[in-house]
Formats: C-alpha cells, sequence, structure tokens
C-alpha cells in the first residue's frame, strides 16, 4: 500500500474540538457564505466553516475567533457552500482512465466522492485487479469507495474471463479499507433462483455490516422483483421509468437515476419525486458510466444535479440526492454529505445554484481545484507489469486465423448474424445468406466478419462470426481489447488482413482501440493498463476517443455511439445475439449455436 | 447467555426468497391492510405483507401466492399497517421494571424496538450490571439494543458510585451482540475540554461502527454546543425549545424530541418541522424516563406519536420519527423500522392513523399482543444474588446515626439547606437559622433532615443535611434506594427513629421505597433488582407506587411528582445544592461546602 490513511474523526477529535471551542486556530476557514445545509434542507447566508486535520470544525455565523496567523481564510463572498458531490455507482474503467486520471478528470467538476466498481478489471485481472484499483483509489486527494465486483463471469459457462471472482474473494475484501460494498448484483436470475455463489457474496457483506449493490434490469415488477428484493440489494440504478423508481423506494431499496455518457434515467423517474410527491430521501444521483469525452466537455455529478433540476426538481433536493442521500446509504453519513463537524471537508464554491458553476473545489480541506483546473497531484500506481501486460494472443495473428471455412460442397451458405440496432444496447439475431468463395464463406453487403480473439490465457483462440449494421465499406478492421464483460479482444472488420494487423496491433501496444484500412492506422487509443485504461490525462483519451470516432465514420459507420456498439458485442446478458470465446451465444435461451447452418 | 439470537437476514435469505418467488409458503400473511410506507412517506391501500422466518418475506398487492396449509392468515380488513414504533433512547430502570417486564408493558402499546440505556444499573453493578441487562434484554420477543452507559460516576471527584465505567469497559462492550453504540455523553463540559476518558469512550464508539448518544443539557448555542458536537455526539435528547432542536439538525445531529412522564420536549420543538419546515428525516421521537404508572395508564411510544400529531405533525410524518428515521439513525434500517423485505416482521395493525390504536401487535412474525394484552413470554433472567443484594448497610441504623452535631457553645446556627423547588429540576440553596437541642441542629417548620445513606461498600458512612420544600408534618421518614445518580439511599424525615426504620427496612427488603410514619410502615414499594427495579408486573409496581405517592400526601406532602423530586436530592450535576456521599455539594461551583456556618 502507498496511501497514507486519512485521519479518523477519532483521531482528529482533540483537534477539532479546541479549534471549535476557540482554544486553537483553523488551517482554513471559508467566510461569509451561503450554507447548503442538506440535513435540514435550507440554505442559510452568512456562515463561516472552520476547518481543521481536513474535517470541519465548526459552522456558524462567525467563525473569526478560530482564524489565527496561519490559518487560510477564503472568502466565500456570498456564493454558496455545496458539499462535494458523490456519485453513488460508477465504472471508472468506463472513462478508460485509471482512478487517477479519473480522479483528475472529475475534481473540478466538484465530485468529492465515488463509488466505484471495479467490475471491468475483475474479469481481466481478478481480485489482484480489484486490488490495485483499490489501492490507487486511496491514494488519490478525494474519497474513491471500491465496491468489490460481484459478478465475474457475467455469464458463468457461456464465457471464459481472465480470472473470475468467487464468494471467497468478496469475503475476503470485505476487510480491505476502501471496500464499502458488494458491487452491483446484476445476476438477478441467479438471486431470484436462490444460486448458493450469489447469496454467499451477499451474506458475506452484510454480515461486514457493508451495503450490497443491486442491477435488476428487468421490467418485470412481479415475484421476480420481490424475490430479487428479498434477496438483499439495497439499491438499484436500473429502473427507467417512473414506476421502477417507486417500487424500488417502497420496497425499501434505494433508486438510484442515473445520468451517464449514453443514460438518461433521471427525467423519466425523478417525477416520482417532482410529481408524486414521495419522501425524496431514498432517491440518489449516479452516473453508472461516463466516456472521458463527457468528462471533458460536460462534467460529472455537476451535470448529473444541473440535469435533475432541469427536470424541475428542488436544486436541495437534488443536492441531496448527490450527497448526504448517497452518503447516508452507504453508512457514511457522518463521515462525508454535508458540511458540519467531524465530516472531511469536502465543499464546492458556487455562485448559482441552479446553473450550478463549480468555481472552487475543496477536498478534505485542500483546495483541490479553482475554476475548472486541478491544484492538487493525483498520484499514480505503479502498476505491475501483470496489469500492463494483458493481451496474450498465443501467436503473430494472421488472415487465415480468421478464415470461415464453408461446408464441403456448398456454393452458398446460411449463417446466423449479429444485427447491430442504433441506439439499442440489444442485438437482434438475424440469419443471412453468404457466399463461399474458394471454400470459404465471405461477408457481404452489410455483413462483415467478428472475431473475438481470446486474450487472457494465450489460447490462440479465435471465435468468427459475422455482423451487420455498422456500415463499413472498403478494407478496414477495426479492434478492442474493451469488450464487456469478459475482455477479450473483439474484431470487427470487412478484410481479413485488416483484422491481422488490427489484433497484432493491440498486442504490440498492450490493449486499447486501433482502426486500420488499406494496411494503414487510422486512429489509435492505447489503453495499456489492463487493455482498459490509460494513465495520461482524460483530455488526450478524450481526443484520442474522438478520432477513433472519425475514423470509424471515414470507414462508413454513421451509428450512434457506434463504439459501444462494438465493445458491447461480446456481452452475453443481453440478447439477443452475441459473441463469446467459447463460440456464438443466443442470449434468448442461454445456449451456444452453429454459426452456419445448411440452406433450407 | 440464555438466549437464541435471532438469525440475520443472510441466514434466512433462502427462505425469502423462495417465498417471495412463490416456491415456498410463508408462515403468516396479513391480508387487506394500508401499508403504511415509511420510506416513501405513503399509506397504501389493498396491500398484503407475507412473513417467513420472522421477517417480511414480500409486500405486494396479493400475497394469495404465498399461502400454504400451514400459513397463519391475519385478516387486516382495511385496517392500517403501521411498522413496529422504536423507542430511540430510554431508561429501562426508569419503570422499576427489570427489561422483560418493561418489555411486557410496552409491547401492547406497539413498541418494538427499543435503544436502552442501563445508566442507573451501571452505578451500582457496574459492566456486570449493564451485561445482565443487555441479556435480558436480547431474551425477549421484541428488539432492545443496549447503549452502553458512558457515565458512571456522573460527578467524577463528587460522589462515589458502586462501580465506575471505564473507557476499557466501553471499548469491551461494543463487541457484545446487543450493543448499539454509547449512552447519552452527558459529561458535556469533559468533551468540550478534551477530557482524555469521554474522547476514549466516543472513540472506542465510533471505531466500531456504532453511535454515540448525545446530553448537551445546556441552552447555550454558542461555541461551547460547537466543540461538543465535533467530539462526536451524533444525536441529542436535552432540547427543549425550537432553537434547540433546529441547532442540532443544522449541525448534523440527530433531534431526539422526548415525551416521558415528567419530559414534555415536544411540542415546543416539533415546530422546527411543523412550521419552519425543515427536512424531518433527522427528527426523532423518545421517551428517555418513563415511569410504570404512565405505562400501565397512558402508554409507551404510541402516546408520544399521538402527541406529535397532535401537535399539528402530520400523521405518517410522526410515525417516520418513530420507525425508520430511528433506525437509520442507528444503521439498522435494513433490519427494522419499515415494512419492507428482509426486515424483521414487526407490524402493528390499526384502525386510525391519529388515534392510533394499538389492535394487534405482531413482533418478529409473531403476534405478541392483542388489543392490550401479551400473547407471549417476557422470560426473565436468573439474576445472581450479587444483583439481588445490593444494598449494603455495614451496620443496622439507629437514630444516632442521623444526629448533626452543634458546634459547642452555640444556641443557634445557619445551616446550608436544599430548597426544593416545585415542578424544577434544579433545586435552591437556601440558608435557614435552626435551633440547637441538647448539642443537636433540629430541623423546624418547612426544614427537615435529608441523609445519604451510603449502601454500596457498606462503608456505614452517612452523609446528614436539611432539606425543604416537601411539607413533611408529624413524626416520618421517607427512604428510597433509587437515587439517581449514584443510587445510595435518600432518607428524608422530621424524625431520626423513623429514618432509621426506614433504612433498615430497605436494606432487609433489598432496595426500593419506603414510607414510616408513627413506626408503621404507610407504604413499600420493593425493588430487589440492584435495588432499582422490580421483576414483578408493572401494574403491581404501578398500584405500589400510586401508594407511596399517597403516603406522601398524607405525610403532609403537596409537591407535584414528589417522589421524583426526593430521587434526584443526591444528582450533583444539576444545581445548586445536592447531597452525596462526601457531602453537601455546590452545583453552581462543583464544590462540595459546610453544612452549618456560624450566625453572622
Amino acid at each position: 500500500m502507498e496511501y497514507t490513511p486519512f485521519p479518523s474523526w477519532p483521531d482528529t477529535t482533540p483537534r477539532l474540538i479546541a479549534v471549535a471551542a476557540g482554544r486553537e486556530a483553523a488551517d482554513m476557514v471559508i467566510r461569509g457564505g451561503i450554507w447548503v445545509n442538506v440535513h435540514s434542507r435550507e440554505a442559510l447566508p452568512d456562515h463561516d466553516v472552520a476547518i481543521a486535520a481536513g474535517r470541519v470544525a465548526f459552522v456558524g455565523p462567525d467563525a473569526s475567533y478560530c482564524i489565527g496567523p496561519e490559518t487560510q481564510v477564503i472568502e466565500a463572498d456570498g456564493r454558496y457552500m455545496i458539499p462535494g458531490l458523490c456519485d453513488a455507482h460508477m465504472h471508472i474503467e468506463s472513462g478508460m482512465l485509471t482512478p487517477a486520471e479519473f480522479a483528475r478528470a472529475v475534481i473540478p467538476h466538484g465530485t468529492t466522492s465515488m463509488f466505484t466498481d471495479p467490475h471491468e478489471i475483475a474479469n481481466v485481472l481478478g481480485l489482484e485487479g480489484v486490488r490495485l484499483m483499490h489501492d490507487e483509489a486511496l491514494m488519490q486527494p478525494v474519497n474513491i469507495f471500491t465496491q468489490m465486483p460481484s459478478c465475474a463471469p457475467s455469464a458463468p459457462g457461456l464465457e471464459t474471463t481472465g480470472y473470475e471472482i468467487t464468494a471467497e474473494d468478496v469475503a475476503e475484501a470485505m476487510s480491505w479499507p476502501g471496500i464499502i460494498g458488494l458491487g452491483e448484483m446484476m445476476n438477478f436470475p441467479g438471486v431470484i433462483h436462490s444460486d448458493p455463489k450469489m447469496l454467499a457474496e451477499i451474506a458475506a457483506t452484510q454480515r461486514a455490516g457493508k451495503t450490497v449493490g443491486g442491477h435488476y434490469a428487468s421490467p418485470d415488477l412481479g415475484s421476480d422483483f420481490a424475490a430479487y428484493v428479498a434477496g438483499g440489494p439495497a439499491d438499484d440504478h436500473e429502473g427507467t421509468c417512473e414506476d421502477d423508481a417507486i417500487a424500488r423506494v417502497r420496497q425499501g431499496m434505494r433508486s438510484m437515476m442515473r445520468l451517464g455518457s449514453a443514460w438518461y434515467d433521471v427525467e423519466s423517474q425523478i417525477t416520482a419525486v417532482t410529481e408524486k410527491g414521495l419522501d425524496p430521501r431514498n432517491f440518489i444521483l449516479c452516473t453508472d458510466d461516463c466516456h472521458s469525452g463527457t468528462l471533458i466537455n460536460d462534467g460529472h455529478m455537476n451535470r448529473v444535479v444541473r440535469h435533475a433540476i432541469s427536470c424541475g426538481c428542488d436544486p436541495l433536493v437534488a443536492l441531496q440526492m448527490a450527497t448526504i442521500n448517497t452518503a447516508t446509504h452507504f453508512g457514511l453519513e457522518r463521515e462525508i454529505g454535508s458540511i458540519t463537524p467531524g465530516r472531511r471537508a469536502d465543499i464546492i464554491l458556487s455562485s448559482d445554484l441552479t446553473s450550478l458553476p463549480i468555481e472552487t473545489v475543496i477536498a478534505r480541506g485542500q483546495v483541490v481545484a479553482e475554476n475548472g483546473t486541478v491544484t492538487v497531484d493525483c498520484p499514480h500506481l505503479d502498476w505491475p507489469a501483470k496489469a500492463r501486460n494483458t493481451v496474450h494472443l498465443g501467436h503473430e495473428l494472421s488472415s487465415t486465423d480468421f478464415e470461415i471455412t464453408a461446408p464441403a460442397g456448398a456454393n452458398r451458405v446460411m449463417a446466423n448474424v449479429i444485427g447491430v440496432v442504433e441506439n439499442q444496447a440489444p442485438t437482434r439475431a438475424l440469419k443471412s445468406e453468404l457466399p463461399i468463395i474458394e471454400g470459404l464463406v465471405e461477408g457481404e453487403g452489410e455483413v462483415c466478419q467478428i472475431a473475438l480473439v481470446e486474450r487472457h490465457r494465450a489460447t490462440g483462440g479465435v471465435t468468427n462470426a459475422f455482423v451487420s449494421g455498422f456500415g463499413y465499406q472498403g478494407k478496414m478492421a477495426m479492434a478492442s481489447t474493451v469488450a464487456h464483460d469478459s475482455h477479450h479482444m473483439i474484431v470487427v472488420g470487412t478484410d481479413r488482413e485488416q483484422m491481422a494487423l488490427a489484433a497484432n496491433r493491440l498486442a504490440e501496444v498492450g490493449g486499447g482501440i486501433t482502426i486500420f484500412r488499406d494496411g494503414e492506422e487510422l486512429a489509435l487509443v492505447e489503453l495499456p493498463i489492463a487493455g482498459l485504461m490509460s494513465d495520461n490525462p482524460a483530455a488526450e483519451v478524450a481526443a484520442k476517443a474522438e478520432k477513433m470516432v472519425e475514423a470509424m465514420k471515414a470507414c462508413g459507420c454513421e451509428l450512434n455511439n457506434a463504439y459501444m456498439q462494438h465493445s458491447l458485442l461480446a456481452l452475453v446478458v443481453i440478447p439477443e445475439l452475441r459473441i463469446s470465446d467459447l463460440g456464438l451465444v443466443d442470449v434468448r435461451t442461454f445456449e451456444k449455436i452453429d454459426l452456419l447452418e445448411p440452406l433450407a
């Protein structure tokens, strides 16, 4: 461990008391602000805040008695003093950034606490990967709590991940200092059917007194939902409509409403509060997944709070949903989430409660950002070679690895084809009649090849299949080692030579995303950490990702969120048809199916 | 330990899931009630509740699929289904009842969870006494959580208790199964001045992840209050006005508003919610102290909720203040406080939400009371001889033990006299010129004698002094081993022979309260457990206590709450003048003073 634990409240109590009582000077005093009080739900003008040892020591109308010669005084000048924002559920890997660089990207947006589920790295590096994320998280100047991933693999028996997470892993992780609970229990059929492994993970978390994250991705609010709730998950971010939100809160869960880069679930659910008048305390805002471009261009939790306000939510209620509600949910209400004595001094100064400009950000008592610029270091872990060397292909690939041999004697053949649907996560299971040329089945028209290249155990395995909907033209291929959730390598291309070039290129750079056309690399996003993340700044990663999207367009792809579609093609828990290292999977039946069928 | 732990949620998850999913039958189904949902703050008609293994398995419009041949079906018939009520802070000893008998008295009133601070027994029997209370609490069919007493003695250096509670005791108790936190930290000057023992107790509690109870009995909301808050207490029940309640909530504490037998602090504080519109989530109802007569005649938490409603509070908000708010405060929101899956099935059936008749009470899935009658056993601990034999006088007392020798040569003398003031806890420090007869100072008029008889260590010590305000006439004496907080024996009388009779009588019966007049015992309340509690039913104790009050009247005492005045005469933390085993104490200066002064 390369971090110094942040001293606890009891570690610093004598100093806090001494400052509040006027016997010692504060480290920092913020003067003359409007105290956004998320306990009482009030905005109280003309308040001062005194800070010592990184925590709030005093809040009151006049903290001048706490000011000594060494005290840093910040003039709020009538601005709002808002508790640092909390993201209640998110995946750092979605930003393609390490925890340090993710923190650096979101701090200027006022996010000072994150509840992160390193589910992606768990699939690549197992418990060891989770620990690395956890350790870098604890090194940061803001609060990054780790939710222990619950479901790796996501679809046992239908895919092979780099590592599996076991119930014993979960129990072990519960003793780590930064673990706050169990990450989204997405195997909801497992819970409903009392899968012993899932229940053991939940039990280990509950027995440790920690929070079980939910993920009930089904519109069925009947007995399946009831059984899932009885299983123990304490929150859910998969609701998409008002009924979902209401059902979850009534059943004693917390409704997490998300606005991510591609999730828009706040507007459709927040009416439970704004129109139906439910007690807002059990509603929480989160992002779930944010791309680096969103962080650079649009913001983070400030974007979500602004959005909630624009949906008609009272600003103070919206702020509660991103501060104290979250803190209470995770048992941290005396540690974060409000500007009150004893809590970590995580404070935003903002001149407007609706547009929410983030002018100054203070975390743990130090200024961490001013007007959009980070003013502190976000230390990097010394990531071990094992984490930087995760693309194991077994051998250099060639075009022959991507050949799909036709049945003997046929001229044409019927293929099961993954049909990408714009703006939808589910794919369609299509059938296409394809030509056979020199004994090989070839894509045609909209149908091109897709391959899942095994990269965890160097088996040399390549699963070949067909996909349609990207609109690629010419001789091109695109490859990515971000391939939810098992994160093998997905290569999509119109030409087997380009596919081999792209795959070998990712092996060379240790993972990421690349596009080749006519032998030339059009774009590259290096993601050397687990093949998922970069330790470069978010702006650089966002710029490369933008270039990558442009290259996809240049190759003829006009889909919205085309890259996300690419990265989800191996997600064998969402219907209808997906690819895995074990073959083509019909997710309607959870069974493998053959790629080719004889013509009828 | 003589109890079977109630199985945890993870212990019973497979069964709860099976019932919710329809694979197994429930143990109990309540049909057709109005679901009082304290999470969403709604009353939802036409709901069923299915219960298994003592916990809620399902709540929905139709639980008929959970009914099997063995399922107990209860028809709610359109009545309200309300979560069992929680008393957030209370002292069982105040009822002069053991935990078992206290539980038996309050169960018909719908109280299913209590947060109890056995502060009184801690003064008599130390950690061992706390453990006995804790153990009997865990044997009950309802939830009795124990707050580890923090301040025994209450006034170090000014009194000698039977035992002291140390910081090490606190740390040890935090590992006991029924300990929920630290009991009221009433040594607020100690916290403000960073007394190492007080801070060590708080730290041990915080490090165990438990709740630090507060007790800030001062109207000063300035830097003293700020320093106390910075010290860590998470709640406070000593507020008496709206400003007190608001200040506590704004500073991140929870405001506990109490209605006890002699506390009336709800009406004056609840306006913070009903008029000022503060978010109600941080307001909690409690009783603090209830006499057995109150429990028999008026109720318990149902009385408090009714009172809050009569003060203008929305019934659903008032119920939140006695259910989920309390549960959340103590980190138990997934265990008690609402009727939702996984929680203990603690449910009241009531046909009106305002008058709140308590018709059926279910606790942990079994019917525990019907229409005011308890239907279950409340098991008694086998209290050890040490706990039943706590009145150690050293020798049989005689009238000479109560003689106050006059200074040589004087005719009259000036005495410092404790002045009892009706309806007030503080006493007044009076001076009276008293006659000397045969070398002894004698009471005169309103002034009679008071003695504190040491009873913990059989020292034979008797502290003699004078008190006025009771109005006693004739030859009488009243003695009690309930003598907050050190619980020695207080004897008040007009005649030394009667005083000796009364004191010896309590030694004979093992403690309690007695009144003698002209050599005859007028009333006796036996309190054989620690000299504080009876293990007889509340109705019997209440009847004897009533008779005792009548006897006080018969002796000329017309004071309201005269017995409480008697029992508080040794409370050396409340001004102005008190008696302790160390002498007469001026609580304005926290110094001992002489009983007699020469005439000016």
